[in-house]
């Protein structure tokens, strides 16, 4: 487990004065939350008053007032609406440090600048959080811990408030790293948008398929589709403000299956000699090579965890049964991962441990009648 | 959990005599191990001896003898092989039920019928079943439990051809799905070899990406590539034999994907009207409608599963000491699935339960002092 990182005055320089945190979702109240957490002052504000009073009544501030003039303003609203927020904030607190937690940076600061957001003051963010809930209600103080926050420090940006914003990022016990706009934009449209439209293209084939056909599908493509599940309008706005880099890793993608169709046409036909199978089996071993540079995958990490298979029995709690079987051995658990079977989960436990504690659980659960596959 | 699926003689119609499995890796040990279970005298025989010793060491059968006949023969060679072994036992066996466990069945049958098979007593066969190990060493008797097993039989099979086929699925605790060759291989060219390739290009992106932006990828984009990591020559061979079917499924979603990507190009340069956004919405939209119906996903489907998130302190035994509340609550679970941040587990968990079971389990978890997020 991760360790749940407060981040008090200890661990981090504290903030100097307020901060005002304009839209209260998930993300702006997750971060509202966890600068509470640290004893920071936070005004709050969003277009819909009773977005406010879930986020006041969770303990994420205060409404803003008339007299409060904050140190820090924080926009996270909409990509669509973020330039015109952040350009309105910057004449209202013409000396507050102004930045955003924006999915997409380069569309959206550039346009904050145009619309007259000073640039000295502005230092765009990103933190690298997950969306499996949205709105305030949905919102935790530690959301961001141990997150990766991503800052796009401008050329003209005053150091004093770059570091303000790193300061911001650390209070809400997330890491800061500095990209460029365009570096942040490039990122988040391969490891993040690219993904998302995949998803959804792959998905988009089965809502004419047979019945028959959709039946049979397995693991992997309920892994592949999962997130074709997301939230349309999010997503749309997000791909229109991120627009650019997208499509420039999607035609990457079309054009390579455009070829390992060709390929397999080739061979469906025979002849052509091996180059085809050749083709197919370079982007199959490319996929290999990419895929082990994701960070802290398991799968086909092995070196990483040992994974330990265990069947359970059909009886009720036995999950109870093995996880506090492992609690009484003393091993600590680095994930776990049930397989699924007809779409339902089966019997089939994967518990990954460290390698050195492997044989050990396997003894463990062996000797408390567990069926173990080691 | 899903009920470990005994096949015995109450439950299934017995099989009439021997069989005999060719190819004694993760499939073929795991057919003869289920058909072991239900009493049947299983013969084994496979290029490599050895493979054949650590089949008969985990009590999958015995060595086939030059006495031996058996009923039915279950090819279990890779796809390459299949069509040549199938025609070869047909001569050897010239009574018996002829049936493989290939993943590709059109090529195969085609070419096994071309090479002299017996088409009256041939009954193509594909288990639907988990690789997440292989090798005989891997084989389990309840890999098939409750598995759909697709069933091809020809136009020329014979009607107790075909029923004995029938009666070795449920034997081995499976499900029988008859297909015909065609459809078969056009649906899991979509639902199997489609995602493969396509995680295999999306990964392929990272190999030469830079580290700071595969530094930032999510959960997403690691459910994305988890499959890309598959061994490489495995699937070349599949697609190889699939090649046809898989190229055009591969074809459509490289022609919707370039469409997409030219509304992007379309999006970033202003103008066009409305069209390219409502093409990346369509696009979108049509994926959450295909996600849909993918069955017992869970993610999207709500009405299907409740979700209760329970934020866990970072103390060892705490996964043990949920589960063993869950258990004392009395509420089964369907699923579980454990938040990453920064690619180690968080804190998070995510039960799945029934949505009757959800308000019993969120005041149980907290009358524990557990933080649950329902």
């Amino acid at each position: 487990m991760t360790p749940a990182r407060s981040a008090g005055p200890g661990t981090a320089p504290a903030l100097v004065g307020s901060v005002l945190v304009i839209g209260t979702g998930l993300i702006g109240t997750s971060v509202a939350l966890s600068l509470r957490r640290a004893g920071v002052d936070v005004l709050l504000e969003d277009v819909d008053p009773a977005n406010v009073a879930i986020a006041i009544d969770a303990g994420a501030g205060r409404s803003i007032g008339p007299a409060d003039v904050p140190s820090v303003v924080v926009v996270a609203v909409p990509p669509r609406h973020a330039a015109s927020v952040l350009a309105q904030a910057s004449l209202r607190f013409p000396s507050a440090t102004l930045t955003d937690v924006t999915s997409v940076k380069g569309r959206v600061i550039e346009d904050a600048v145009a619309a007259g957001a000073d640039a000295t003051r502005l230092v765009g963010g990103h933190p690298m959080a997950g969306r499996e809930v949205s709105g305030a209600a949905g919102a935790r103080s530690d959301l961001l811990d141990d997150r990766l926050w991503v800052l796009t420090p401008l050329p003209e940006s005053g150091i004093e408030h770059v570091r303000q914003v790193h300061r911001l990022v650390s209070t809400c016990g997330a890491y800061p790293v500095e990209m460029t706009l365009d570096g942040h934009d490039a990122a988040v449209a391969l490891v993040s948008h690219t993904p998302q439209l995949l998803s959804s293209v792959l998905a988009g084939q089965l809502a004419t398929a047979d019945e028959e056909h959709v039946r049979i599908a397995g693991q992997g493509l309920r892994d592949m589709t999962r997130i074709a599940g997301s939230n349309v309008d999010m997503w749309s706005d997000i791909l229109a403000v991120n627009a650019g880099p997208v499509a420039e890793v999607i035609e990457r993608v079309a054009d390579e299956l455009a070829r390992t169709a060709q390929a397999l046409r080739d061979l469906a036909d025979g002849g052509h000699g091996s180059a085809p199978a050749d083709l197919v089996e370079a982007v199959l071993a490319e996929g290999v090579a990419g895929q082990r540079r994701i960070p802290g995958k398991h799968g086909a990490a092995p070196s990483a965890y040992r994974e330990v298979f265990v069947m359970l029995a059909d009886r009720a709690g036995e999950l109870g049964r093995l996880f506090g079987a492992v609690g009484e051995a003393g091993v600590n658990l680095e994930d776990v991962r049930i397989e699924h079977v007809l779409g339902r989960p089966s019997g089939l436990v994967a518990l990954f441990v460290r390698p050195e504690a492997g044989d050990a659980l396997v003894e463990a659960l062996g000797e408390r009648g567990f069926d173990v596959r080691a």
